[in-house]
């Protein structure tokens, strides 16, 4: 299974795919959409929903993946990153590709074993995972692959239970 | 000048249509989109963005006003108003339609004269503005009206200010 993540914010979204083969998993690509800050929010949010819709034509993800809640900013930061994260839910939505939500210490708990994980531990984890030289960059692009790492993680786990209730 | 005014949010979406017409402002159409509260929120999202996508079409409107800042509410709700919001920006912005954005006492002030009124003196002033029979129901499509009245007041002022200071 191909698992998208994504970690929304105007500024910058960061993405991440990666591939289940055989038991493991693979970096297949990731990077970070940026736009300049002295873009009007509207062209920010039209330029994100377009490049995540041609990465989405590109690699045809089978799930994508995003974190449920937002810990600590302030209202008018909330704001700005539901919008960013609307568009990417919308763009979603149309490609018809399932979307999961997780929250920050489960993806936590799934990359490094430890819901408390460090910025540090997490990036290191990541470049474990996917056997990588070095720590993925920018930051943003190591957050959405780790949010892609939980779910590739917790999907068959979810399917497993699901399949045990039924016997 | 036709402006439409949304007021935005996942539950129910207010939207309000006005014309200038020689010095009088004339509601044209108004109303909410409501998505049922089961409904996953990428497909409320989804829902949002082709009720606005459909209303455009068929009004097209020369201008968009939308409340800039939200005040009150906690990081939560303010995601979710968010990401509404971000949808019905990134639609405004893909069909071309120059979108203003108004704090919520710059909407009372242009309204009702004064930047502390109450909802109440907000709907009568919409009602009596508009030459409307009754106050306009749902409240979000009266909150709509009353960000497009903003506008359609605003923006010639604006236009003369503007005119005034290149002679």
């Amino acid at each position: 299974m191909r698992t998208l993540g994504i970690d929304p914010g105007t500024a910058i979204m960061g993405w991440g795919i990666v591939d289940e083969q055989t038991g493991a998993l693979v970096l297949v690509a990731c990077g970070a959409f940026t736009t300049p800050a002295g873009l009007p929010q509207q062209e920010r949010l039209l330029s994100l929903y377009n490049g995540l819709q041609a990465l989405l034509e590109q690699y045809r993800p089978g799930a994508a993946a995003i974190e449920e809640l937002f810990f600590g900013k302030n209202v008018n930061t909330a704001i700005h990153v539901g919008q960013a994260r609307g568009v990417a839910l919308l763009a979603l939505a149309q490609a018809g590709v399932p979307t999961h939500e997780y929250k920050p210490t489960a993806v936590k708990q799934a990359v490094a074993g430890y819901g408390g994980a460090d910025k540090k531990q997490m990036q290191e984890m990541v470049r474990l995972t996917l056997k990588q030289p070095t720590i993925i960059k920018p930051d943003d692009a190591a957050d959405a692959v780790a949010i892609a790492i939980c779910h590739a993680y917790t999907a068959p786990m979810l399917r497993r239970i699901a399949e045990t209730g039924k016997k």
